[in-house]
């Protein structure tokens, strides 16, 4: 078997070894997420603004494709939470009409996504993920879990309120508070009350009764499940839906359809960006989740390989009923933590979820929706956190504006210009700093061969010679700031008539900064004054031999700063 | 007189030293540059799909305006090729019916643009033009040259071609050929020829005949003026008009009009993004012309006060019935070589262009569109230099890419999809670049304090030290290649204990590099090795201090490599 088919598909890798302990350790971590994943797939559908089907649908197939192709061996796919969110933003965008119509266009969006991902796969395009910085996802992040939230919220109190931005929302949902359904108000009170308490205090209490607390964490994952049966039954029996608690209804019994993404190209142009955002997104939420946990075993995933996986697991959407899925984060955990070894892991929920599919599916027809809202509420709380705002106000203040914009643009305005702004605001900031670079005066510390700042060293120079050493590479954003603070130099001062400029920094010269450098040359001699270089690197110096610039340099290229000082005049000037 | 006050007027400073000798060399420059923009403004104002008179009107106020806020001597405004081209764009963009509409929308898109460029100088936002990189700027300047020479074509062969870009116009020529009138084509292949002579030619044989090289100079700018008159008088004599040779026609007599730009929100979003790209274009080439004159005279420009000058020059374009108009870089040479000595020239070629409004429109009626064409050919031809492709592909591959992609998109889909994709992608390459940085593992050489790359040099190692050097600094598109790296190393190699991060280059730690490298702290005390820090720059240090990372950090930050291998058993093995 040739290596390069192992690496395109992992799964021939662990397959090869695998036991029956792995199985059973598998097959236990697979039973836990299972029981997890039925509610959330249910809610997350919802949350999306689809048929609660859709989200079943999405975690049977693409969770075998990515067990064949992914290589994180507890990443836990699925529908999550922010993608949900920005499928329903998607879809909003589009004005659709009938639910089947937005029912083909969450399968097309999927469609798109997972091509996406399979071309940056495919090109090695995974550092485009690179240009979401830290602080701007978890910005996107905490305003997403605000968003969705209160998306939620409507539901618990079983009014009919909407609105995209948060504001708009809120304005809603206070127009509607007359007209609160009590009984679906307690029920997903009690619900989300139920969940905190379970999220805060079930552990320690079955700690202190002695459950092992392995064993403890793992049941306290089971509280939506609880809530879901508990509130099922409860409806059921009382008949609530009669008085006004809306159910999930009917949902089809059966495995997931065949379907087929739309091809029309209109669609696709009203889709494409948001296909980009959610791939990207979902990219580095998954990856990052995936990493932490390797690390945990010591083991490395490969982020190409990563996008092959979710790219399979995308189309597998498009191509049963789903919508777009990732790695998810709690879901991962309880996969880890309930000691999955391989990405068969994914592949038994698989089969959980259609075996719920086949089955299930008649007991979740009384099932509150208020009580899916209440599950949903109650996970995304736990992703919004301000802290990221104090964090970077102290540490880098551009990134508390990409930040800031980040979260005020995605409550504001929207998801995806949230994150677009974020992307773009912390870009032009990294270039605006890159583009005053520090820049510092040299001079021979006495006695040495070493030079450094004049404003922080005592240190010896020459009249006729500037010396300046730059802190950054040269290129197109820096290029004409150095030479400002060059020409701005000179023009106060008539003495000088050398410039070294001294290089150890510089780790590149791009075509622009080239340029620079032989305008500053021509204009230097225009006033009778030289340009020298000095220490210049080997990869930087390779590439300006094939330039025309060190032909038509009016000075030297000094292999050291010292031996440029000597050569001009400015080491005699040690005092004996 | 505050220097406040006096900065952000620069014509208190030159005008409170104004004498009579001031006056007269500015006089002799303005009538010389007078002469050489009434065919450009007429010939721009074609080319921009406007009537002619909104070139003379566009060559009036906004001169003024640039005198008295302008911080360049000798810049001369107005009128311009490359922004006539993308004026022409973003009108074709709108599809606009009658000539009156076309009008409107040109005003206002220089009144976007005046706003705009005052906004970035207010704000000092000029720093945005450093994103536009040379080869870019090159390479979008050559395309618009061949688009615009193409456009022109059909003025001198007659013929009513069209066409968004380069195929289509070329295609439109080809299929047109058959219907090229025959005298149109004599006036326009003749005034072609002529001017490249009078280019080529006219100096030389001036100089033979004992005409000062100055002079000479100068009188070659004048050859356009002679094909207007020649022509024009040709057109009058034989009556062409009435044998289908088109003549500018009936030009309003007149001062410029007192005219106000739109205001309805739809208009403004159609242009604003044409209005940006015209400004950012604008401003770059004109504060390049303008520092390089200025450079030659060992004078400085202020850059955010050019945005106010620029900003002033195109409001008073949207207030007398111009459009948008910036530096103009021949035109600027011309003013500098005629002995311009302040932005008064400027103001006085305002006037001598007004005259020529005032009392010279009747004799342009029978100037042929031919002769425009002819001198917009010539002009813009000179523009147009492919050897940017040689140079980017020989010194830097991502340049090259850059270019290809400006030049290509601009030809084939049209000016603004050119240059955003080359910005777009210069950015990208650039985040591309730094987001591999150089990584050197490190070793000491023998019997010195120094350390070196293992690869390049002979030197000691320990095997449970790891010792790197990033020649980058550390930030969000980096961050993760940093921690995949270091993580990788040590899975292959279970004997180091200790890495140590030597930081010399490391300009910068933003938030993503800060909370990666407290990841990377985490992951390696999960395996028992201890994350150091070596030479961390002084500011780095500083922010670092306000973080958590050096609470948190495993190991300890050393002032040099040296103190971190003597501490940690590096430096014992040293060979007796």
């Amino acid at each position: 078997m040739s290596p390069r088919l192992r690496r395109a598909l992992p799964i021939l890798d662990w397959g090869a070894h695998y036991t029956a302990a792995t199985f059973a350790s598998d097959g236990l971590a697979a039973l836990i997420v299972t029981i997890m994943l039925i509610p959330q797939s249910l809610a997350y559908a919802l949350l999306a603004g689809l048929p609660a089907e859709m989200g079943l649908y999405a975690s049977v197939l693409p969770l075998v494709a990515y067990a064949i192709f992914g290589t994180s061996c507890t990443l836990a796919v699925g529908p999550v939470a922010v993608v949900s969110l920005m499928t329903a933003a998607a879809l909003g965008d589009m004005a659709l009409g009938s639910p089947a119509e937005q029912a083909a266009a969450a399968v097309t969006l999927a469609f798109l996504s997972g091509l996406i991902l399979l071309a940056m796969g495919i090109f090695r395009l995974g550092f485009f993920a690179n240009f979401l910085s830290h602080p701007v996802i978890a910005g996107f992040i905490t305003a997403s879990g605000l968003l969705i939230a209160t998306s939620q919220a409507r539901h618990v109190l079983g009014v009919p309120a909407s609105g995209g931005t948060l504001v708009e929302m809120l304005i809603s949902l206070a127009a509607h508070l007359p007209a609160v359904h009590p009984p679906t108000l307690a029920i997903g009170l009690g619900a989300i009350a139920f969940l905190f308490w379970v999220r805060r205090g079930l552990k320690p209490l079955l700690v202190s009764r002695g459950v092992a607390p392995g064993l403890a964490d793992i049941a306290t994952k089971a509280g939506p499940v609880a809530a879901v049966a508990v509130t099922t039954a409860l409806c059921y029996a009382f008949r609530l839906d009669t008085q006004g608690v809306r159910g999930v209804g009917e949902i089809p019994r059966g495995l997931p359809p065949l379907t087929l993404p739309q091809f029309a190209p209109s669609v696709w142009r009203d889709l494409i960006g948001a296909a980009f955002l959610i791939s990207i997104i979902g990219f580095v939420e998954s990856v990052s989740v995936a990493q932490t946990l390797a690390a945990k075993r010591r083991q490395r995933i490969r982020p190409d390989q990563e996008l092959i996986g979710l790219g399979a697991a995308n189309v597998a959407a498009a191509l049963s009923g789903g919508y777009p899925v990732t790695g998810g984060f709690a879901r991962s955990v309880v996969n880890f933590d309930a000691g999955a070894e391989t990405p068969a892991a994914g592949a038994f929920t698989a089969v959980g979820i259609a075996l719920a599919a086949l089955f299930l599916t008649p007991l979740l027809e009384f099932l509150p929706i208020a009580t899916l809202a209440a599950t949903i509420i109650v996970a995304v709380l736990s992703l919004v956190d301000f802290r990221i705002l104090k964090t970077t106000w102290t540490y880098d203040r551009a990134d508390f504006a990409a930040v800031l914009a980040t979260i005020l643009l995605t409550l504001g305005i929207g998801v995806e210009t949230g994150v677009s702004a974020g992307v773009i605001l912390s870009v032009a900031l990294h270039l605006y700093k890159t583009s005053k670079p520090h820049i510092a005066e040299v001079g021979r510390i006495p006695g040495t061969e070493h030079f450094r700042n004049i404003r922080r060293h005592d240190v010896l120079t020459t009249p006729e010679v500037l010396a300046i050493r730059v802190d950054e590479s040269l290129y197109f954003a820096n290029a004409r700031f150095l030479e400002d603070y060059v020409l701005d130099r000179i023009a106060g001062d008539c003495a000088i008539r050398h410039v070294v400029l001294m290089c150890p920094a510089v780790n590149e010269i791009d075509t622009s900064a080239l340029e620079t450098l032989g305008e500053l040359n021509r204009r230097l001699a225009e006033g009778g004054i030289a340009l020298h270089l000095s220490e210049v690197k080997g990869p930087v110096m390779d590439r300006l031999q094939k330039s025309h610039l060190l032909r038509d340099l009016t000075g030297q290229v000094f292999l050291s700063q010292y031996a440029a000082m000597t050569a001009l005049g400015g080491a005699p000037a040690e005092p004996a």
